[in-house]
Order: C-alpha cells, then structure tokens, then sequence
C-alpha cells in the first residue's frame, strides 16, 4: 500500500520504479510528517483531498497531457490549449466542477496554464463588474456556453499603464445610435490582449468617449471582431498575432485595429455611465469598484503565476541537488551530493524559505481582501488605499523575489537546469513576465510608496492610519539589543531590525522630498529625484509585514509532527537572508553594528546547515505530481539521468535525418572510404 | 553623403527613412564625438575600418541572414547554421581571410554566432595544442578542408566541472595494439558537446587510460562517430541530440555512448604522454598548458559571449526608453520619455557603465593574457597561477554581472521588451549560458578566492605576491576622508574604498578559516564552511580590479572631443553604483559612515541625470548595425511600433488558420446569424 504523501507520484510512463538511494536517504531523517506540513499549506486536510482529487482527474486524461510541451511550436501550443479549453468545458460538468466551487482552484493550477480562453474569463468578469443588468442577461450566458470567445483590449502598442494616454476613439453617431470605433494612429493599435490574435469574436475595447466633438474619457465598449459563421474578420477590423514571446506560445496574445467598426449604443458597459439617445452623458454612482477589480487581479495571480513556480523550482532543484555529485568535500571520500556544499545550500534553501514566507503572506492578503470585499458589498469603502497599496506593493516585491528564485535554482542546477527538459528555463520565462504584466512592478512599488509617505505624514501628525502602517507612528530611535549570534534568532529582535529599517527609508525619504519642495524644486520633479529611494522604502515596507506574518503565522501552528519547529527554522532563515543579503540598510544608522552584523552571518550560515537536512521533506510537502512538474530532474525518484536520456531521444531533432545532410554536408564529407 | 557613424544602420528592408524625431533629438546633442569614441572602443581608427568591411561583406549576403530567426524552429535554426558554416568556408576563402586574420575576430561577431561547426574549431585546437607533430600533419589539414567535423566530448551526463570523476573507460589492448572505448554507465554518456548530436564524424573523447588493469587517469582520444559514407554511426556508437535548450536551437548538442568502440593506438593525442606498443605508459614535459588552454578560453569569451551582448541591450532599451512616452512628468505637459524617469535611469545607465567598465577591463586581460602566452613560449610558467585566477573570476564576475545587466535591459522594456522581437529574450537565454559553461561561476570564483587565501597569507609574511594582488600587503586601517559628495567623484577617493573592502573581505575569511581550524575543524570543512564569503571576497577582489583598471584607462584617454569628460563620469557612475548597491560591505567596519552613504547616494543619483543626456551618443558608440541588433526596438531610426507590427506580420502563426478552428472552434461558435 502506498503511503499518502507519495500516492501522486507516479513516474510518468517511464518504466521507472526505483528511488535513487540518494534520495530516498534524504526522506527517512524528516524532522516533521510530510502530509500534515502538506495540509497545513493547503489549508486542512480536506482540501488536500480535493485537490488530489482534481489534479487525479485532470492528469488521467490524455488530452491535458503536456507531455511534449518542450518539444511543440507555437503554433502546435495554440492549438492544443484550444483543444484543452474546449475539453475543459466538457470535462468540468461531467464532473459537475462550477467555476466558483471548491475544485476550480485547483483546476488551472493541475493544468499549468497551458490551456486558452483564459482572457474569455477577464471578458466575462468584466461585463460582470462594468456592465448594466441588462447587458449581463445577454452576455454572460453567450458567453458561458462558449458561444462566443471574449478578449479584453485594452493596453495599446504605445501605451501601458498609464490609461488615460489610451487613442483608440469611440465617436457616438446619434443619428444612427451607434459607436463608431477607430485606431487613429499606429501606437493605437491594441496589442497584447490573450486569445484575441486568433481565437476571439468578442473583446471589451477601452476607448476614449467622443459626443459632439467632446471627449469624455476612457470607456469600455463591446465589439464583435470575428464572424460567427465563418471566423473572418468583421468588416473594418484588422487582427492578428503578435508573434513570439518569451513564453505563453500557446496564447494567442493579439492586435486589433478598428476602422469605422460601427457597434449599437447599447454595447458601450454602463453600469456606471451611460449616453442616452440624444447623446446626454450620464455618470452612475462611484468608480472606486474599477480600482478594486485591479486590486483583485494582482491578489489572485500571486499563487499560481508567482509562488508556485518558485515551488516548483525549489523542488526540482533540491531533489536534483542531492543525486548530483560532484567533486569531493573530503579527500578520498566518495563525491559529494552538491547540496553538501555551503554555497549550494545558500543558493536553494533562503528560496525554499522564501516560497513558504510568500504562501503565508498571501494567505494574509486573501484574508484582508476578503473582509475588504464583504465592506465594499456594504458601500463602505475605507479599506481600499490600503488594499490598493498591498496589493500592489506585494506584487511586485513578491513576483521580483520569486523571479529572481526560480533564477537561482536554475544556475544552480549547471547545465541540465539550462535543457527545457529540466522545467526549470520555461518556469523562469513564465514567472518573469509576472514581473510586467497586471502593473509594471517599479510602478507598482511607487503607488505603494505613496500611500506610506501619506500615511507617515499623518501617523507623525498623530492622524489615524490603517492598521498595516501603524508602526509608522513609533519613533524610537534605538540600537539593536543583541549580544550573540543566538540572539538574533529571536523574533522579536529581528522582526524590529526590520520595522526600524523600513521606518528609517520611509522616514529619509519623506524627509529628503520635504527639502527638495522647501528649496524651490516642484513637487513632481521633487518626486522624480525621490524615486529611486521610494522604491527602496516600498520594499522594505513589503518585506518587514512578509516577515511580521510568517513570525505570527508560525507561533499559531500548533507543535505537531514538529512543524513549528521547521516553520520556525524557515521563518529565522528568511529573516536573516534578508538582513545579510541587504546589510547597508540595517548598517546605514547604526541600528545593526558590524560586529552584530557577523552575529547575523554566524547563524545565517547556521541555518543553512540545519535546513539543509529536512531540505528534501520541505519540497515533498509541496505535493507536486511529476506530470505537473514535467522535469526530468525533479521527479520524485530522482531517476535524473535515465529520465534526461529518455526524454532527449523524443525530441525532433532526432526523429528525421536533417535535410542538412544532404543539402551541405554531404558534399563536403561524402568519401570512398567510410573510415579515416 | 552619409556620416560615417550612420553608414552601416540600413533600415532593414523595411523601407523606413525617417528618424524617429524623439530620438533624432538625443543625438543633436551628444557632448562628444561619436566616431571619436568607436575607434577608442575598436582599438584604433583602421580597426574600425576592418570590422566594417567584415560586416558589410556578412549582413550584404542573404545565406548569413537572420532575418527569421525568432520564428524558426530547433530544427530549421541547425540547418540554417550548418548552411551557414560551410557557406563561411567559401566566403573566407573568397575573400581571403585567415582564421588568425585580423577579420577573423569581426566575422563570429557579425554572425552573431548564429553559425555551426565552433566545436570544429575546438577540436581542431585541442589536437593542435594536445597532439603530436604527427598527429598534427595528419588531422590538421583534415580539418581545415572539412574533410572531416570534429567535436569535443569532456563532459558527461554525470560529471561536469570534476574532470576526475569522468567514466568513460579506454582500455589498452596489447594484442591489436587499439584502444577499446566503453561508456559503462548511464551517467558517463557524453553529454553536452556541440556540433556532436547531428554533424560530427569526429571527436576528441576524454576518457580514464587503463594498461593492464591499471588506470593512468584522463587522456584525450580521437573517435570516429559516424561514416563518411552515409553519415550513419559507427559500430558500437549511439548518438543524438540532447533535446530543446534555453537558447543554442541552433547547435546540435549530443550525446554519445561507446560499446566496445576500438581506435588505432595512434589515436590517443601524444604529446605529453603516450602508450608504447608494449604497453609502457611515458609522460613528455608539463601538463601545465592544459591550464593555460582552459584560461585561453575563458578570456576569449568575455567579449563576444558576455559583453557584446550587454552592449546590444543597453542600446535596444536605451533607444527604447527615448521613443517610449508613458504618463506626466509634469501635470499638462505630454508623456514623458521613460528615460527621463529617475527609476528608468537608475535601471538602465549603471549597466551602460558596466558595459564600458567591462570593455576596459577585457583589454586589460588580454595584454595580461598575451604577455603571460609570450613567458609560457619561452617555458616561464610563472605568470600562470595569477592568469588562471584572473581569468577565473573575470569570468565568474562578468558573466553573472552582465547576465544580469541583460535581464534588467529586459524588464526595463516592459512588455515590448518580453517579445522576441525585442531581441532581448534571446540575448538573456544566451548569455545566461555563459554564467554556466566553461566552469561553473561559483566554482570559478572559489579558484580565484583559493588564490586569494594563498596570496594574502604570503603578503602578511612579507613574501613577494604577483602584481594584481600586491595591495593585500597594504595593511592601513582608515577611515574614508570623503567630507562631501563632490569627494565621492574623486577616484582616489572610491577606488581606496573598493581596496579597503577587498582587503577586509579577504582577511576576514582568512581569519575565519584560520579559526576553524584552530578549533579543530578539518581543513576541508573549514573552508566548506567559509564558502560563501569567499565567493564574497573574490567579487569584492574583482569588482576592485575593474573600477581601478577604468580609472587608470581614463586617466590615459586624450581629451579629444570630449571623451575623456564623458568616460570619467561613466567611471564614476560605475564605481558609486557599485557602493550604492553593495553598501553593506563599505559600511561594514565604518570605512564609509551613513553620512558618507548618504553622500555617495547623492553624487551618484546626481551622474544618472548627467548621463542620460548622453546615453543615446554612448551607445550608438558601439556602432551595432541593426541587421547585427535584429530588435524591432533597438533599430537606429528608432520607428519602433511600425517595425513591431509589421515584423508580427511575418511571424508564422499568421500565415495559417489554425486547425484548431476547423477542429475546436467552429463546432462551438459556428451560427447561422454571423453577428450577435
């Protein structure tokens, strides 16, 4: 009988059953049960069952394989995640999974992404949010049954981020009560937007509202691009792909460009304005829920685009790290597991740490947005500043530092992280397009920033602030209290080296912002030359609440199987990773001497060599099915080697003798004599 | 007539004329003389002259094109490279170039490397430098004919950088007088080796010697991998391609695995050591070119694999950053251009330095390099140890500190940037290679800290040290003098800084390492143990050398044209970002105050504000054509979103309907109205 933890691991049709014995060593010291660490990330163990339920489902079904993923063009990607949307849908009520039920979320994350139409979603959601009842009874069923395939365009080839630069024009003809929708120049054109290079026949385009000569701003309009008979472009509208990308070859991502299209005044979204028939513009009620609906998106791509793939390459690079060897620690001893290695274990294990300090601190996003959400069902809209600058800021501190994790873990796998095979180079082209996409992090961080420099002005005013900045208030200028190297893995000790670091950028920075309007600079050229600074601020907010939460969240896991233990050894290695790794800003006032710095290095180095044992049991409480991490280094039976060699002969460049050969080869190397 | 800076920068068949006026405007104001500063980068007005001749002769012929190269697949990216390869034969020929020519340096480059058969080269080096003047005569010219394509098979699936721990197995057999090559375990396939998976007939196998059951340890061997008949592999040879990579498609990487594979004894490569008929292993002279072999490469790939690259993406992003508009500066006015925002400056300006810091600094390991080659002809052996320790960590630092550079030039483009069109994913997935082959960075920086160790013990007991590390004898515990910003744009001022924090970094792990043992630790635990601070001293050693080889370059530039001027504040700016960034180490012992830091913040956020009026002029300094950048958004008319559009047009996901309409789509969608 199979054990719970390892029922998931099949080995992936390779005829492979043995564990390596280097790796089945690393399982049999865990310091903890791997199946309670497992439930207490997913939430209890009943959700576990769930999802190994869903995952079950999803992975025995041949046509969601992604078993030559590695090997398919972009045009092969396409079509299959069509063909697995379409699936999907059959699938899911067979299975009688809805999608606001308990399976749904683990439904995309057992498919890894790699399935289309996941932009017909933002459609339906934003004809949900933005649009009257009315248009909601005509829409959301054609779309549910898929009668229609919905886009969202609205970023444009010239323009991001900043909305109200958008050009695309919507000019309202009241003698015939109809939008006449236009891409005036080239840097109008829409460019970007998933599944409408190929599949859409709907899209919501944001475009600038002309009535009588008179703009009245961005609005989103629905336009039928594609004919429903035959899949031809509508008359006026010129779309396409935008070729290759780093990464989603089996996206559609797309270019429109809109040419007199003519659309009925009834589909321009008023849920919240309105042009009536003689053209009158009528705005209903408050937008404040559009910037809630951004605050949504970035809260719930943190999981599964950002944190996940950091899972996923800690524990491809942490198994593979114990079957390599190479080189010897000690002179005549056998070659060692790379893992042995201090600067190993320095690269791999702060990233295990991270991606559990990342899981929690989301879990504490969700929490708040959740209770954000039920206030905002009550018209009461206190919550969303401080929801905005969370949401943003956490973003984009946690997809760079996850990033910059799956980076790690594939340089430290040498060459055979740098092979497709591995999993590791696709996790990392994917989980960096996080870093752009739903809000540029540098951007992100400033908007952070300036509800910290708001916050600080009035928390030093004696104003009331929300409750994630109140620290702001304290003003203790203090010193570091610890005397040795075991001090700092108390809590407390580090925890208020990291308030006293995010107090000090927030508070020099404010403080340099004020001298620069005082001296005569305006105040958005002041803010200019603080920008650079604010950045930093932003971050060290983000990382002194990640490490506050991971902190509580360890004192409320109960001690059983010996899991706060190992959290506990996780959450003091994430703290003092980012104190080494970020020295000058614990240094800069003194707050942290250079001998206590040391101290910090001692137990830093410490750490390492006490997770590096319960390393493995760490990245097998993930729970990751091998065909969801489809690497050929990271299987659980770290049959490495056999599964490199397997793989490699499936790939096409060994399928067909290349007409190379013949064409060039051949006449320089064609000899009587076969030998040499 | 055009200016000599623009003679190469064609438009790409694009049939774009105009300029695009946001960034005609940047070059109206350049505060130096471009071609003035090209030369200085070529080495000379005639260079320049040189390279260009090669370029034009390489991007005038449609076979070097790389026009499609982001829409081709692994296997059409091979046949264009062997294409490729024998079409360069012919060219050189042609026109009379040599492989040690001075054209031979600008034909790879203006390849971009977008060619086969570099593992011929290889192979030809190794039998040039490890074979007999009679296994020269024979294999040589071979080769040279391409007769033959050679390869090179080190590595194995299972070992890497530990060349002891290779398996591979040649078996003396005394009664045939041949070698018998085994591979006797999945982990000792070859595995890696370019131009080996389809082309090579040939390779130079590394395998362990054995006589009489005795093993001799690894020696290099001449295999015959596949007929010269009809390219089919040899008896007891399996070979093919390792499969997609992160970049490379172009390069057939392979595997081999030899059964009972038989060579003529004469196949062993004999110059320092051979086989006698009866068996008598003799070794001839040192080994200790071999050494030198590795560090000749290393050196050789810092321009054109690590550099050159950096240098192609600061110019995309720079000249992106200046059409690029996105939000307000300043209420009322139009969008900025995103240069002019501090952030995109801070991002993109510091790796501008870099790449200039690094030119300087690869000059300078060539002269080491070339002097070091011209002592080893006349059997001084001496230079050696410093060569290998240089090369090592030059390698190491660059290559992580470009690759990063890169990825930055990446993000900074946003969303246009993680197109391939950009340009700028492939340079990252290539260049990031380079932190791996050739010696695994952490691995190199560990030699070249193991140097260090040695070198600063002798320094302390008065012995005489090689030249780059003499300073390690300084032993001046100080304070920085700085007393304002304006004394952090003094070089004395910073590179004494930099000094300081090597000498402290370096003593300080001696120091730890001396305790450890001191307590009884095992030598080699102890240093396991210092590890990752002695890859922290070896980057603090290196990064000291580059800032101090700039100064020194500056100080020797002639103020013609203002480039001395615009190279001193690019120095400055590569030094203060350096402290900024890495604070923690100068803060460390109070060397530099807060307060200082607080100047060096100052004075370097001050020089990106300097720099950005030149940084269009700076890096159309390193003259790329557009056909060698081959980005929609780098090219120099910088008509980026027309390029954009019409380079998708040509991608193949246009040039299809997909089926998966026909198969998925229109049973869903298809209606007998074509409008809703």
């Amino acid at each position: 009988m199979k054990a719970p933890g390892e029922r998931l691991h099949d080995t992936q049709g390779s005829g492979l059953a043995r564990v390596n014995p280097d790796l089945a060593s690393e399982r049999l010291t865990a310091s903890f049960c791997v199946p309670s660490l497992t439930a207490v990330l997913d939430g209890g163990a009943e959700r576990t069952r769930v999802r190994r339920a869903v995952v079950d489902v999803i992975e025995s079904d041949p046509v969601f394989s992604r078993e030559n993923q590695y090997f398919q063009s972009q045009n092969e990607r396409y079509e299959a995640a069509v063909r697995k949307a379409v699936h999907l849908r059959k699938k899911m009520q067979d299975m009688g999974w809805s999608e606001d039920g308990p399976e749904s979320v683990y439904i995309y994350r057992a498919l890894s992404g790699d399935v289309a139409f996941l932009l017909h979603r933002v459609f339906m959601r934003s004809i949900s949010v933005l649009g009257s009842d009315k248009q909601v009874a005509k829409w959301i069923p054609l779309a549910t049954e898929h009668r229609l395939i919905g886009s969202y365009a609205q970023t444009e080839l010239g323009h991001g981020t900043y909305l109200q630069g958008l050009e695309t024009t919507a000019v309202f003809d009241i003698s015939t009560q109809e939008f006449i929708l236009n891409t005036p120049t080239i840097s109008a054109m829409k460019w970007w937007p998933g599944d409408m290079g190929r599949s859409a026949t709907h899209t919501v385009v944001f475009a600038q509202l002309y009535i009588h000569g008179k703009c009245y701003g961005v609005h989103p309009f629905i336009v039928q691009i594609r004919s429903l008979q035959d899949h031809s472009p509508c008359p006026g509208v010129i779309a396409g792909d935008i070729g290759p990308k780093m990464n989603f070859e089996h996206i559609d991502n797309g270019y429109l460009m809109l040419k007199n299209v003519r659309i009925p005044r009834e589909n321009m979204l008023n849920k919240f304005c309105e042009v009536q028939p003689d053209g009158t513009y009528i705005r209903h009620g408050s937008q404040q829920i559009n910037y809630f609906t951004m605050t949504s998106l970035r809260i719930s791509l943190i999981a599964d685009e950002v944190i996940l793939p950091l899972m996923k390459a800690c524990t491809i690079a942490i198994r593979y790290s114990v079957v390599r060897r190479q080189s010897k620690l000690k002179p005549g001893e056998e070659e060692a597991k790379i893992l042995d290695y201090q600067t190993q274990q320095e690269k791999l294990l702060p990233q295990l740490a991270a991606a559990y300090a990342f899981h929690f601190i989301n879990n504490y996003l969700h929490e708040l947005f959740n209770k954000g959400y039920k206030e905002i069902q009550g018209r009461n809209f206190a919550l969303l500043p401080e929801l905005h600058a969370l949401s943003s800021g956490f973003k984009a501190m946690i997809s760079q530092y996850c990033t910059s994790g799956v980076d790690i873990c594939l340089r430290a796998c040498g060459g055979h992280g740098y092979s497709l095979l591995s999993g590791l180079p696709s996790l990392y082209t994917k989980i960096l397009a996080s870093c752009i996409y739903e809000g540029e992090n540098t951007i992100l961080l400033l908007q952070t920033a300036r509800f910290l420099i708001k916050c600080f002005t009035a928390a030093r005013a004696g104003q009331p602030v929300p409750p994630s900045v109140t620290y702001l208030a304290a003003m203790k200028p203090r010193k570091c209290p610890a005397k040795d190297k075991l001090d700092f893995l108390s809590p407390d000790i580090y925890t208020e080296a990291y308030q006293h670091a995010a107090i000090r950028l927030i508070s020099s920075t404010a403080a340099k912002l004020q001298d620069l309007i005082q001296s005569g600079a305006e105040r958005h050229e002041a803010w200019n030359q603080c920008t650079v600074q604010l950045v930093q601020a932003a971050k060290a907010h983000c990382h002194y609440i990640t490490v506050k939460n991971f902190v509580e969240t360890v004192e409320k896991l109960e001690n059983t199987a010996g899991i706060q233990n190992i959290m506990k050894h996780l959450c003091d290695l994430f703290a003092l990773h980012g104190i080494f790794s970020n020295a000058g800003i614990f240094l800069h006032d003194g707050y942290i001497t250079g001998a206590q710095m040391d101290m910090v290095t001692a137990s830093y180095l410490d750490l390492l060599g006490i997770i590096r044992k319960d390393a493995v049991p760490l990245v097998d409480a993930f729970d990751f099915t091998d065909k969801n991490l489809n690497s050929a280094l990271g299987s659980y039976d770290g049959q490495v080697y056999q599964r490199l060699y397997e793989w490699a002969q499936k790939a096409p460049t060994n399928k067909q003798i290349s007409p190379a050969y013949e064409k060039y080869l051949k006449p320089l190397l064609h000899n009587k004599l076969s030998k040499l």
